[in-house]
């Protein structure tokens, strides 16, 4: 690898921010609700994102979001997550520039991977995820947003 | 309560920011170095803090912080949590600018909390827990910044 090379790489892994961090939730309603009550926020919007067997509610707090994951049944990740464990947080989500330059420097670093490439998400991100057994028992998620 | 009362106490129980998140670890300095190797992450420093049997890392990420967690011992809060679940998922902290205002407004609600009045956390901030049975199985702390 050139000096230039390895430079962009390295600014390509930078993680530009906590995008969000998720929570498992038995009813995304109900959820909803209690941040309402509770906090004074609101979902920005609700998604359903059948790939990953979600529907999903989006609460901006400050740059970052609150993720609300409610399984669209028991045989998705979250319907497993929700069984073993209850609700809870499940997951954090860092924004990247680059989700292909930081997989690639991931696998040189032999992280143990979830996907080793890219799919798509909720709001139509790149994302990636990173196996909880990889670091400090954390399912970490890449998000590569649409507009940067 | 007056109008302008309810306006202020509205404003007080806005969620400024997600502050951090926190992951327990059983070691803090194996877990930086992965952030580190992984994500090219640096801590913006470490602090003992006994009151809570830790000691921390603040990794900035964007606008917020991934604080990871060692404990200082088995029986603390941290290292039980390490007994029971393992590395992983800890808290939430949400940025307040009125801690007394936020426990008041969830007093009034009913919420399960850990700490009924603020405490001195870590950068010398005041902080509360509300308890994990509260909503969405989620271990919250409420966070008043020195500096805002």
């Amino acid at each position: 690898m050139t000096a230039p090379e390895r430079r962009n790489t390295l600014r390509w892994v930078k993680l530009l921010n906590l995008d969000h961090v998720a929570i498992a939730v038995e009813n995304l309603d109900r959820a909803i609700e209690g941040y309402r009550n509770r906090y004074r926020v609101e979902p920005l919007y609700r998604e359903r994102v059948d790939e990953q067997g979600v529907v999903e509610a989006m609460i901006p707090v400050g740059g970052s979001f609150v993720q609300l994951l409610e399984p669209l049944g028991g045989e998705t990740p979250v319907g497993r997550f929700l069984s073993k464990h209850g609700e809870g947080l499940h997951h954090v989500a860092y924004a990247v520039s680059s989700i292909e330059a930081a997989l690639e420097h991931l696998k040189g670093e032999g992280a143990r991977l979830i996907d080793e490439t890219p799919r798509v998400g909720g709001r139509g991100a790149r994302i990636a995820f990173v196996h909880p057994g990889d670091l400090a028992g954390t399912l970490i998620e890449l998000v590569e947003l649409v507009d940067g």
